[in-house]
């Protein structure tokens, strides 16, 4: 049984939008979750489901029976029921597909018929539209009992071939006469989304005209749907997601995801972190011998890895940002490279004196304070141009800078801090 | 001279918007900036200005001249003053105040008057206002010719004495009889933003409302203006773009910031690190004895500290998003932290036999691989208790975990993991 007291539930569930019941289920456990689903009014189901975020929504359905499943599909706005598609096996969909009202179904159908990165399989295609051909009067009627919710000051006109004309807006209506057609009212909108865009640009194309929503129009120039900035800030706030949770070395998972799932998740960026452990490893055994010799070497080892890896990291997170924007490209590469080297320089120049100082006094051995002040500034200059060359060249082969990045430059950070204060020292020390 | 090959620049400045302006002048130096702001067209600059990151528009401005800046800001709406002032100094701001026109000073003096925190302060002002006890006629006919670009189907309306009543939509009022008063068919908002409500939860609010833009409200019922979906997308841009670079330790820096302050401010993260790095390294100096008996010890450690390192970190990561959106809290969090250390065991068990295997295989010392072992075990589940505890901690005392939570958790690990895998050791191979 579900208590307040429990889970910080609501004292009433009155009142609540689609968006704050999402956020409930997702700090739920899923047998709470199936518990408290009865309580959605059944209007806000399927826009419960659709705000979920994907790992929770899929945990969820997973569990959730057919006819919950089905009853609130059937009452889902197309971009809805795309949305929990994208959560439910092949053979659910093709089965629920064939519950749905005949317009409905058809929505459905041309949404699915764009791949789940292409903005036309998202574009909403419940709006209200406007012939071309249609006289300022009819639709100025019409309006008056229209109860599409449309959240614009503009309307879509399309012609009779279902082709996008324009927009026209309810001021200049007010102001035309009743017996002019639509046609001569019509604006050409400044921007239209081809349905074949990818999500993230078509989320920036919205974000820059400074409207609320864009036309969604595919390559034979028929209106497809609407694409709003509220979809956009679901599409920003998924990429930064899981661009965070990358940089942690994790995947964008349910808070609830099922225990085994997580730890096996979990298992795969543990193990690609373990081959890198072992490397720094393999690196450090060549210095044996040195080692035994000189003790000092294994206190202060850590230091050298850890400044560079820091060196690189700030680096990194400047460049995945401008290589995001499009703001770091291959007119000010090599500025910003050298920028960057400066700095570390900088940096490794001061910090070098007080790591090399801190060290003298410690262990009282002039040697071994100054390999560890040259080594920690070879390892910042180096971890500072990989900083910004490793995500170029992982964004122009096409792999996510922030999926690997962090991980190939620890690697090289801990590589060469390791193998130039180590082999500095066997040079000085074992010759 | 600026020439499109060297800078990216598009072959035409035309039909570019105030964001897409911006974005360019964020790939520039601040001299080509200063060249290139000459084409901008006047309308725009005080957009350009505001839609510009913060630490880049600073910049700029510290360059730019005062008549310059003035012209930018005698044509700017409200919030885009405000915008630009929260980037200069207090006595610019007090000369430039004086030049505005009387209605724009006013705003923007209301708008001061919150702080940088509060949603009263960017609430967009300019906003077309019906009075409560208009006529529907007199108002359809002011719409005809209303300018006020306003992109939504419903209108504000305020009683004479600028308190906020309701609003008004554009087909009731089509509907209505037209010697009805606006009063007979306003609705009262389902949510109105409080003025001092703080800038990330008024942005929820908005998010979760599904509607274009929301009124925010003074405490004595006043309208002060209107925040937007739009607002709301550059509130939580700017929030995950600086939890993303705190998590590379660095500051949320304009990749043209001056090699100097890049430099100063990033010495501040690696000066914080180095302290951790010399915590792991005293703790590594405590046990030189068993490192010169067995130097395979020091080959190891670093697997046991960076095994805890990430462990840590991915369910840190997962934490620091439960608690911004709210889904971890008291009433699941003992839940999830007893989760949490579930997959940490389970994956130290996994990853322990494999890293103790090869180990065993690689210095054929089973003693030092069962050291290995264990001490890999019991650090990835202090890890993952310091993952989820840390930044709750935090989040207690008012310290953004996505700030500090990382630097803690990584010096934590490291102490942990050499203290437990020489500690270990020094008690096997020196007694």
């Amino acid at each position: 049984e579900l208590t307040s007291s429990d889970f910080m539930l609501p004292e009433t569930f009155q009142g609540l939008n689609a968006y704050q019941w999402a956020s409930i289920f997702e700090s739920l456990l899923n047998s709470q979750r199936l518990l408290l689903w009865q309580s959605v009014p059944a209007e806000l189901k399927s826009s419960v489901l659709s705000e979920m975020r994907e790992d929770a929504r899929g945990h969820f359905l997973s569990e959730l029976s057919q006819t919950n499943i089905e009853e609130a599909v059937v009452t889902g706005s197309n971009t809805e029921v795309v949305e929990i598609f994208d959560s439910l096996p092949e053979k659910t969909i093709v089965r629920l597909i064939k519950k749905l009202a005949p317009d409905s179904q058809s929505q459905v159908e041309t949404s699915l018929s764009y791949t789940s990165d292409q903005v036309g399989r998202y574009a909403n295609q419940d709006v209200y539209t406007i012939a071309s051909a249609a006289k300022v009067n009819d639709v100025l009627q019409e309006l008056k009992t229209e109860e599409h919710f449309q959240d614009s000051h503009a309307y879509v006109v399309i012609d009779g071939h279902g082709t996008y004309v324009g927009e026209v807006f309810i001021n200049e209506l007010l102001a035309a006469e009743g017996a002019q057609t639509i046609n001569e009212l019509v604006h050409k909108a400044d921007t239209c989304i081809s349905s074949n865009l990818s999500l993230l640009e078509a989320s920036n194309l919205v974000r820059g005209s400074q409207r609320s929503l864009l036309p969604v129009v595919d390559e034979q120039g028929r209106f497809v749907g609407n694409f709003s900035i509220q979809d956009a800030l679901d599409v920003f706030q998924e990429h930064y997601e899981s661009q965070l949770a990358h940089l942690g070395q994790v995947s964008d998972e349910d808070l609830y995801a099922p225990i085994l799932l997580s730890a096996r998740r979990r298992a795969v960026w543990l193990g690609i972190n373990l081959l890198t452990a072992f490397l720094a490893s393999a690196v450090i055994g060549l210095f044996d011998k040195v080692l035994i010799e000189v003790v000092a070497l294994a206190v202060l080892m850590p230091i050298v890895a850890s400044m560079g890896g820091i060196t690189g990291s700030q680096t990194l997170t400047l460049a995945i940002r401008g290589i995001a924007t499009g703001q770091l490209n291959s007119s000010n590469f090599n500025y910003l490279r050298r920028k960057e080297v400066i700095v570390a320089a900088l940096n490794g120049l001061v910090w070098a004196l007080v790591v090399g100082a801190i060290a003298y006094v410690w262990f009282d051995n002039p040697l071994v304070a100054i390999i560890l002040a040259l080594a920690l500034i070879i390892n910042m200059l180096v971890a500072s141009i990989c900083g910004i060359v490793i995500p170029r060249l992982l964004d122009r082969v096409g792999i996510d800078p922030a999926l690997a990045g962090s991980v190939i430059l620890t690697t090289i950070t801990d590589v060469v801090g390791f193998m130039v204060f180590l082999g500095g020292a066997s040079v000085i020390f074992l010759s």
